[in-house]
């Protein structure tokens, strides 16, 4: 699927005969070259768009943010001479500050919370009063496409018995990602209100987990290993100003909020974005971003509530998406193994499997906001 | 205490009369400028000590680090006119990449296991077996002398009511930090014999810790604002050559271990470093890291058995070290509160605490390695 005019999402590529990576914009099936096009169109904008990565861009704040997808849209409707690009080869957009992981979908913690710690509550007391979160290893966000080696860690079997070797539960997580583009003090907390003064956009985010390691290591301190060999981005990210028609309430709220998560009286962040999970071709979950609980403005007002900064290129990740339809094989696999149409089956994946997620919003007058999709294919444990 | 010829630690300062942030080493009670320095003396040394950080320093590897580290003993042993400055203002002194929190201390895993579990086996079943460890906020990790702002966050009262305000329950955790220099490649577990490749030196850090805020949010994905609001370390970074004489075994494991981890036939990285812990000038605990289950070289195994990458400027800590006396104001009030000399009394920090925590090691021929100090001083919420 190409993306059109409502879309414009940001992104670092290069070709094959230019092999520089730089700064570009997904428009129908080629790349708007950022650096070319300004030069020749318009080189006061050059500062924003300059270097290998969005960092710049991000940094620059929502007024460049706006009138840059402004101009862009104005060249774009009237023909302007903009330097376009074939079969770009897409790099990491940004270089990612920290990294950080919600579980904001209350069906993915309930299925979860089933499977991990059988025979209590499935929800944590504490899930509906704040979006829980922990921190990942920005060190290994990668960019779409790139190769996922098989983890090897520490398992224990219902025998008792502890091994290492190759993860046999190997998962996917489909997530939504929210990309910081403005930095915040230290000690200055950041309001609901002033969500859009710092995220940039949002990209897709294979959250891929070893659940043998995790189910292992996670207690007391919470999930580490069973996550840090790889979690994979989409190459575009989708500014928020491409979502204006795609806003929705969260469901309900069943416990009251403090104050700082209150979004009652703010234009709701619910995100009516649509994902397909594809593996080996073959659709085999579609859950939706709108029946989230905790909207990406309620999880950066938490984040920040005890004074913690924001960087430029911080990357916050909605947790699972499970509503309406499993984000994860753990999840899908629960009651008996997914059939694939080639005839085998899974419960996890194996080498050589390849997972694509997609997802898509509604535009303004009937159009489609395009995510783009982030892919991965594993290898065997070198 | 002023610094020896035996530990030559890096830092990155400036001085009044030129506030350029720049790499230094640590030598009696003075700094060693080293650009200007090695301008002096041997150009060839500019690269690794060009910049406003150690980075530079950290990624040229184990090669560069020994040989200037002994063109600098060569130098100060010959009277040779190095450039030295008075009266520095410390910056932190490298980009932290990743940041990573183990919990390698049995006492005190054993003590916050009985704290925040009452009723059950203080140790999870897989502390000994592996270093639990996760993902702290690399963006918050300030250096000694920044002012900690008090954290307001979620609590629950024992009434079961939740509320959202100031910590109450504001700690420290004396730690020893790991420093990264030489990368690794993702997907490439990094054994336990090439520690010293990798890690550059050692720094102080205080993990300050919000009891009530993590204990309300910690489970099930571990700690995240009851952490991330502030980590502070000491300015000075120790190389690894300095402890040659403060090698020690690490306690008697009572679980065999899985080979990654087994260093019984490699040369032991349990480190003889003796912390003092002062809360307003009185000492108040004396931990020695000599009683740390796991070693740093372990750590860093683990931290990389799933083929995580490393970067350079990645840290990592070793959690509070508790053993031979507690690294933390929870677990020395645990019985009764910590009378100070003053008469009052704390069960935790109260704003205006100035907290000072620093170690030492024996250096060859009955000198001492100083791991300078980290400090910190309690302010009240904005």
């Amino acid at each position: 699927m190409s993306f059109g005019l409502e879309t414009l999402p940001y992104g670092v590529f290069s070709t094959t005969d230019d092999p520089r990576p730089r700064t570009g914009v997904a428009y129908g099936a080629q790349v708007v070259d950022l650096p070319a096009t300004v030069a020749r169109l318009d080189s006061s904008l050059a500062g924003a768009v300059a270097g290998p990565s969005l960092d710049a861009l991000l940094a620059a704040g929502p007024a460049v943010w706006a009138s840059l997808r402004a101009t862009l849209t104005g060249w774009l409707t009237s023909g302007a001479p903009v330097v376009l690009a074939d079969d770009p080869i897409m790099h990491l957009p940004f270089t990612v500050a920290d990294y950080v992981d919600f579980y904001a979908s209350e069906q993915h913690a309930t299925n979860l919370g089933r499977m991990f710690r059988p025979g209590q509550e499935p929800l944590t007391p504490n899930w509906k009063h704040l979006p829980i979160g922990y921190h990942g290893r920005a060190g290994t966000v990668v960019v779409s496409g790139t190769e996922v080696v098989r983890p090897s860690g520490q398992r224990r079997a219902p025998s008792g018995e502890i091994s290492f070797g190759p993860s046999q539960r190997l998962d996917i997580e489909a997530e939504l990602g929210f990309v910081v583009g403005t930095p915040s003090r230290l000690g200055q907390p950041v309001p609901l209100e002033d969500f859009e003064e710092h995220v940039f956009g949002v990209c897709l985010v294979n959250d891929w987990s070893a659940r043998d390691i995790q189910a292992w290591e996670y207690v007391p301190l919470g999930p580490f290993l069973g996550k840090s060999f790889a979690t994979s981005i989409s190459p575009w990210v989708v500014p928020l100003a491409a979502f204006d028609h795609a806003r929705v309430s969260p469901p309900p709220r069943t416990e009251p909020l403090q104050p700082y998560l209150d979004d009652e009286k703010t234009p709701p962040w619910g995100l009516d974005i649509r994902f397909e999970i594809r593996l080996n071709g073959q659709v085999v979950s579609r859950p939706s971003f709108d029946g989230m609980y905790w909207t990406g403005a309620q999880m950066l007002a938490h984040l920040t509530a005890n004074g913690a900064s924001l960087r430029t290129g911080d990357l916050y990740a909605s947790g699972t998406v499970s509503s309406g339809s499993p984000g994860s094989l753990i999840e899908l696999s629960w009651k008996s193994p997914l059939e694939l149409s080639d005839g085998t089956t899974r419960t996890f994946l194996e080498d050589g499997d390849e997972v694509v997620i997609t997802a898509t919003a509604p535009g303004p007058a009937g159009t489609t906001i395009n995510l783009g999709a982030v892919t991965g294919r594993i290898t065997a444990t070198r």
